[in-house]
């Protein structure tokens, strides 16, 4: 998912360490070791985890709050965050929290601050000036528009069309943040230009940088909405800039609640939902009947996916 | 606030218009004949009623729910409104609700969604090919950098470095949506540009706009959420472009809950908030002590705003 | 569902009615028909519409707003929020509100005031004296507790058993609220009964009630969120005495937005959410495998009602 | 402000404890020696401190990510968390966690649960059979009702009144609880009271129990949402009962995050809000004007309170 390249980081591997401490709160060893550490996203992009709360036992503990004393016993840790998980009891897994350091695209930033369910402290552009970074898609994910779907890609643009577009998308960038910079009357670096001009206020020279430019913020959620958020961007629907977002995010939570993370695979990931209708025909199909699209009382599209899901042939002989 | 020049609205003002039709339901005149009108903001924007829930009568009854019948006679409309944002009770406020339409540039579009008990939908540039329009500011709004304050806005640019500032800030946006068409293949209009490319993916050409570009949304929100929006927005250290929405929007909660509007006038947008160290300052005043800042208590700059705020000279004579 | 009984409603239906009006906003004809009047639920509880923005126009409206100018030719209405129901794009149907006057047991109060995404001004007994009306369960509705499942009603409990228990509940209501008015020292007219006692603040009062004791909110939400609350309480898990009021309110949506309500019975009341296991069995049956329990990799109860779902024995003979 | 008799703690002191190991997160070495351990409060209940994420340095590291580069040399950790506070600049705030372990009794819950950012989990009356704790009133808390204040209490009960107060709350408890017991068919120890009887549902039961009964569940909340809890609960105007529960907090608060604490004494506890009106008062008062309340344009209880809070008398000689 993540670049080759060589990364420029420009985020400070001391900014927000603390040094190591005893603590008796709940700790997770896997997550410990990846502590801080940038991991690359995309071109210049990259996740880091600042800091996290809970684990699969807190989970188990705020559940057995719920539950009282009565299911002390019975359960084990296991069989009980796949009960939480299948019945949709989402409260439990509120208890957890985890704090992200996140550097990405405005244009991926727009779409991840719809969820409005997390904390985000983001570099503000009429304080700072943002740094020269923009993405540029690799030409592995130079992406023709779908003629099937509006929102979705279609097959890769190759030969000269394809370097037409990287040609103008990194002119563009890099020309339109020269003028930033001009208009600023100052460089990334904090030196002057020309000391007889003022320079545009920061908050308006910002409104010449393109939606590729880097940005970066803190972001921490809890852990139910962490993962509403990875079933919606580690989704094969998601744009592919988010997702690669999403899937670095999907392997910490791997290593910071692995029972949690399987079930949200078994459960969400990795399930499928039948419409009232779909269940029916999933029914008829069971008790022998050769139900088609046309008896189906689904629209083509819905039949198609339908079909697929269940790993069948849409089209059975006649 | 809003520009004097002809806009060329892209809103379509039929769009989500229902028929005049008799209703039950609380109704307030003076919003009534402003719902669907784009009222004009900054060059190309617009804020639209579209829609509204509820009136200062409302609020009342919300509130007398809560204290039931032992207030009932006792209390005024106006006492009880006033009462309540004196109090900060806010959940009275919350029933009410109000939908706008709003066009606007993204770097504004990016201020105004962190608030984020409210509801948006906005114009998707996976699915849509976006107008050809950007914000660029008017001479009377280009302002240099502040030397005090790093948010802030200092004078204004004037001569030739505001011209060439207004040159690439109009130079970069239509080069950059220029290839944003080119690389979509395709113009605003529909039409396709060359029948033998195959244009890149909408939610990849996109990356090539600033964020000066102007977006919409459906934006909806309840009476408290939208005054601490506007506590916020129409506040002097808001940046001004978002300010000249918050300003209109202000206009038109006089007109929707004009008791409410007052009472927020009175106790939020022209309040002071004393600190604690503020507070032991004015009963020291009072009691005719001469205080300087030297035996205040508080730093210079807190000083000057507060001698600022109690229209006192902040150094009087020793 | 609601209670056959003369209810002794307290609600004044004059409070908060506005006379009728005209208006252009969206209007529906036939919730405009239900506005104000309580619709009893249990024994002494109602729900009463007392206010609504939008209908299922507004969903298509706030939807094409997203996906601008490209859609809009191409769908019908029904369509469009089929596919939006069906993708899970909730966004536009948070662009409808409704706000509702309830009466409702304190137990069910607790639960439902879970559901945080809500507006809520509840009767305050600080300030109020509660009315003297209880939930008594209605004989039918005496249930066990259950053998099998720990949060389950079992079967009904009959003869001097469920005599007792009723004789239990009604006698402890009464104390409760009799010695409430006299450490009150204030009956709930309002006339004081011992003129030589201050009585007890109200606040501390309350505390002798008990659960089942009635109280009142306006409770305002928006449609994607209601949808949500009634996915998970007109639901056979919840319990019966919040189902009540759910079931109500599931009418209600179908007088509201009948194209939405339709769309969420196919895909979300009326449908099946297959986990991964879940889908693979299906596969496995349907390419004509005959899995039973042991090979399905399900535990016994997941299997069976796996099973149940898709109607089919869950033992099939070996 | 907690209850000086022995309380029988019910929270197992081992539930969710985890042992010491070496961390590499941000660690408040005065919250870990008061981790787990119960807090007495009230006569029964009490707050225990399970976890929590960050410390003031991570407020400031949050706030420095917004503003950049440019600020990181200049300012000291305590003045930026006294600039946030002042300014009202929340979401540094926003990015430290903590999680309470809290027994209160239900009126208290209800209260406290209409803050709706918080993350809850409390024991569940459908599975569980509640404790026999409620909460009865220490004589020295026993206050009539206020007849200035309908929300507020007077002095207190004393004598034969008490007595028969406290005798009705203690009376009430006990039946209340043996009947749920009765018709529970079981004792909270689990042994069952009549083999020949089913037992009624635990979820009906519970309907008996008074709004004095205990019950408890895992909060979880940020450091923003926390204090704005506190500000609002730690407040004379609060009920007693919750306030008691605030200012244990508060006393946490003052481990966890001592500038924070600080700072939020300053602008919110400590501090005064001056209405526009009551702005312009002191503008005369300081000018040498003799305001009184007819010519204060305020209406006689904001004068008195305005006199109060500036240590002035509300009615000078004339």
């Amino acid at each position: 998912m993540a670049n080759e390249t060589p990364m420029p980081l420009t985020a400070d591997p001391d900014d927000g360490q603390a040094p190591p401490a005893t603590t008796r709160r709940a700790t997770v060893a896997a997550l410990e070791s990846l502590l801080y550490a940038p991991i690359p996203v995309l071109d210049h992009g990259f996740v880091r985890v600042i800091d996290y709360m809970g684990d699969d036992a807190a989970v188990v503990q705020g559940a057995r709050v719920s539950y009282g004393r009565g299911t002390r016993k019975v359960s084990q840790d296991r069989g009980l965050i796949f009960y939480l998980m299948r019945h949709r009891h989402t409260s439990p897994f509120e208890l957890c929290e985890i704090k992200f350091h996140v550097k990405l695209p405005i244009f991926v930033a727009r779409q991840w601050i719809r969820h409005r369910t997390a904390n985000v402290n983001e570099i503000s552009g009429r304080y700072s000036i943002l740094d020269r970074e923009f993405y540029i898609p690799d030409p592995g994910h130079l992406a023709a528009q779908s003629t099937t779907n509006r929102q979705g890609r279609g097959g890769l643009l190759e030969g000269e069309e394809a370097a037409r577009v990287l040609a103008m998308l990194r002119a563009d960038a890099q020309t339109t943040y020269d003028h930033y910079e001009l208009m600023l009357n100052e460089r990334d670096t904090g030196e002057t230009i020309d000391p007889a001009r003022q320079g545009l206020a920061r908050e308006l020279a910002r409104i010449n940088l393109t939606l590729g430019t880097y940005t970066q913020w803190y972001w921490k959620i809890d852990l139910h909405n962490l993962m509403h958020f990875l079933s919606l961007r580690a989704d094969p629907h998601a744009q592919y800039e988010i997702r690669a977002y999403a899937d670095v995010m999907l392997d910490v939570l791997a290593k910071w609640v692995p029972l949690t993370c399987e079930a949200f695979r078994e459960y969400r990931l990795g399930g499928l939902h039948l419409s009232a209708t779909g269940l029916a025909i999933v029914r008829r199909l069971l008790a022998g009947e050769a139900v088609t699209q046309a008896t189906s009382g689904l629209g083509k599209r819905e039949w198609t996916e339908l079909m697929a899901a269940l790993a069948r042939d849409a089209t059975p002989a006649a």
